[in-house]
């Protein structure tokens, strides 16, 4: 089936992995403990219960190597996995690649929501549905973790209420449509639904609403309701879990093309698609087998070349338990580029530990050099990337262009998260020259990161 | 591979046909030509040379069973083909169908442009390429065509320029700037670019615009430039021709699902999506084996169930060559249902011989119960349909409920042409409760029947 021409590789529905990869035991110290943002002191699953059913919190501590995907879960996967891993033979062509510099990409572009956040999304519907939750609770930003878990509910049949940031609410209606179709409930965030979001209101009629007011309002709804959990779809170790079946297919598909990539280039933004693609090769790795990792971030939000390693809150509201992980500060604010998959202050604390542990490196590229990339690789690959993937995209289009001029054979491995279709108002504006990079003065980092939660280490 | 509880039936890449099958041989009387708008005879070689490159003009004409796909073409539909053919198990659980009525899907939405157009739009681009010509140009209505053409015309470095009907070009800002980020021009048709269109303005300054318009805009420019040629979407012979790709897939997916149709339902605006899926079904059918085919289409625009076989322009101007089919007259103007895709007053030449010849048969659908399917669709199987599609839903589950109902043993096939994620606004206002069904009085299709042109038969 993989003959050299081959441009698509794909795996049958039984080659799609029977368990998640957990990365905690290839780390070279276990992660800092979650901390309840009221005492300070380690979280317990206690403290989780009223937000996450147990399934979950177990995953979420879990020292396990592997964590078996349960069959309706899987079955649910089949709908869109496993998903293509392509030779870009048409990209290598346009850039002018001598046959030793070759780009491999996998792509979660091929369901229905449109990115890799259903395979996380159908898991924990899942286990809600197990422990008999009639209820979920979630916020979105753009509206792409939300379409996803609007998806899984109705798989499932769970009732699901999203809070979706106001200035998105409006500005996409589109998403917004996805969730209703897919029969969620979606309210502008702040709403008069939750006491946080009518404080938010008298404070500030005019609010654009942000991801912080979202989560605070998501989460006090569900500790509100005995019917009701919450969901998140980042930064969490259980939410890096789900992901890895992402990269364990890649393995075998970089198997069956005969190759292995000298390096892997994955977007980051609270951290779940990266994982996903990349914990498994870092599984192997830790085993001896040699691969650079690269975890690209925008030059406007850089919380892994500029932040700093401490205990923050995951939400600007600083309700949520502190976790220990690269921030910017949960007040930071960034600028308003089109990827909003990667305008979080953090970045998850097993990609963060990865980082600090030298098993990754990380870099960041602008907004204008991400659209230039995207805008290549559509034109010669078809799939218009989202913004966020395009980052990865531009960075992985460097490495090999790098290769050619120095003439080093080098094998790339791009992981592109989604396509870009709701997306499509940022590419105009791109287009018509509308789109500018912003300088992010060190001052504006420092702020944030002076205000901090002190917290005895 | 294909286990009993297999979903997703996949091919190999060398499983992409290398032929596309001719429906030709099948009729039981040769087609009968089309004609010179002006002279009334029949249109030779010469008269389509300003608009079409000569091995189209061939493919158009040709008796012969299979025409080779050439390699280049062949390595493109690599990027997305073959695509997946699916047991629709979730949505069988979803109607409560018994063991022995089961349903399939074939998934033409899974490329970059989202829907079936690419297989011939790719095609085209390519014969264009070989000849020499440098620039296209081609009307579109919603966008789904236009914007496929101008992923074709990337992959092979053409200019592409789109006349855009006007208030689709306001409606409709996504499906432009994919046409522009694949590096086509897209102008709102009428324009002030060609003598038609300036016409067209100075009648009716605050026009709409029309699919006729562009037509005629996009033939204009195409005939009066040297490095120019013309491409259409549907209803031609060689549109239908490249279509059949999917088909073929089809057969092979369904014999690996150890199955085979017992009906296979399709919509059909121009009929390329139709054609596509079901001309190998009937090449298999004229050799004895049994299988119903049912085109679908709306009652907003009922041209195979309403309206009458006759010679008549393929654009409301009358510029274009007289095409024996199927029609409703080209005068005739559809109300504003949201499959736009279905808006065409005729139908392809060879789908209006198939239904004279009994080979087929023709039902057509109301807009809201083909958004009903649709949500009961997106909710199962979690694609979100286009609404072209959606009328092939809606029919294909009647079939599956009244089998059920009926204690028959029954298997379908549904053709779902593409996704409907830029068609986001049709939904909300689907569940908002503001779409309408219009009724066709006999009267508006009367009167656009006396229109048609006098050609002697």
């Amino acid at each position: 089936m993989a003959g050299s021409d081959t441009v698509k590789f794909m795996l049958g529905e039984d080659q799609i992995p029977t368990a998640w990869l957990n990365i905690v035991p290839d780390l070279n110290e276990p992660p800092a403990p979650a901390l309840h943002p009221g005492t300070g002191q380690p979280a317990g699953p206690d403290d989780f219960a009223p937000l996450f059913p147990m399934a979950i919190i177990q995953q979420e501590v879990t020292t396990e190597r592997y964590v078996e995907i349960p069959d309706p879960v899987r079955d649910i996967y089949k709908l869109w996995r496993p998903t293509p891993l392509y030779r870009a033979a048409r990209l290598e062509k346009a850039l002018d690649l001598p046959e030793n510099v070759r780009i491999f990409y996998k792509y979660e572009g091929n369901n229905a929501a449109g990115s890799h956040k259903p395979n996380t999304a159908v898991a924990q519907a899942w286990y809600n549905k197990q422990e008999g939750v009639k209820r979920i609770t979630t916020e979105t930003g753009a509206g792409q973790w939300g379409s996803s878990l609007a998806m899984a509910c109705a798989f499932f049949d769970i009732d699901l209420k999203v809070y979706m940031v106001k200035v998105s609410y409006e500005q996409k209606p589109y998403r917004r449509a996805l969730m209703e179709t897919w029969g969620a409930q979606c309210v502008p965030s702040p709403s008069m639904d939750t006491a946080a979001g009518r404080r938010f209101r008298e404070q500030e009629p005019d609010t654009t609403g942000s991801l912080g007011m979202a989560i605070s309002e998501a989460v006090e709804d569900a500790v509100s309701r005995e019917d009701t959990k919450y969901s998140l779809g980042s930064v969490l170790n259980h939410v890096m879990l789900h992901q890895t079946v992402i990269g364990q297919e890649a393995i075998q598909q970089m198997e069956m093309a005969d190759a292995w990539p000298d390096v892997i280039v994955g977007c980051v933004g609270g951290g779940s698609n990266f994982a996903g693609l990349t914990f498994p090769f870092i599984h192997e790795k830790a085993k001896g087998r040699d691969v650079q990792i690269l975890a690209v971030e925008p030059t406007a939000c850089p919380t892994l070349t500029r932040g700093t390693f401490a205990y923050d809150f995951g939400d600007t509201a600083g309700m949520t338990p502190l976790l220990k992980m690269h921030t910017l500060g949960h007040s930071f604010v960034p600028s308003g580029i089109h990827a909003g998959g990667l305008r979080y202050h953090g970045s998850a604390p097993l990609v963060s530990q990865l980082l600090n542990e030298g098993m990754i490196e990380a870099t960041a590229v602008t907004q204008l050099d991400a659209f230039e990339a995207a805008i290549t690789f559509a034109r010669s690959e078809g799939i218009i990337p989202a913004p966020e993937s395009s980052h990865a995209i531009r960075a992985g289009i460097d490495q090999a262009l790098a290769a050619r001029d120095a003439g080093d054979e080098k094998t790339i491995l791009i992981g592109v998260s989604g396509h870009g279709q709701l997306d499509m108002a940022a590419y105009q504006r791109y287009l018509a020259g509308e789109l500018v990079d912003y300088d992010l003065p060190q001052e504006d980092i420092d702020r944030a990161i002076a205000e901090l939660p002190a917290v005895a280490d």
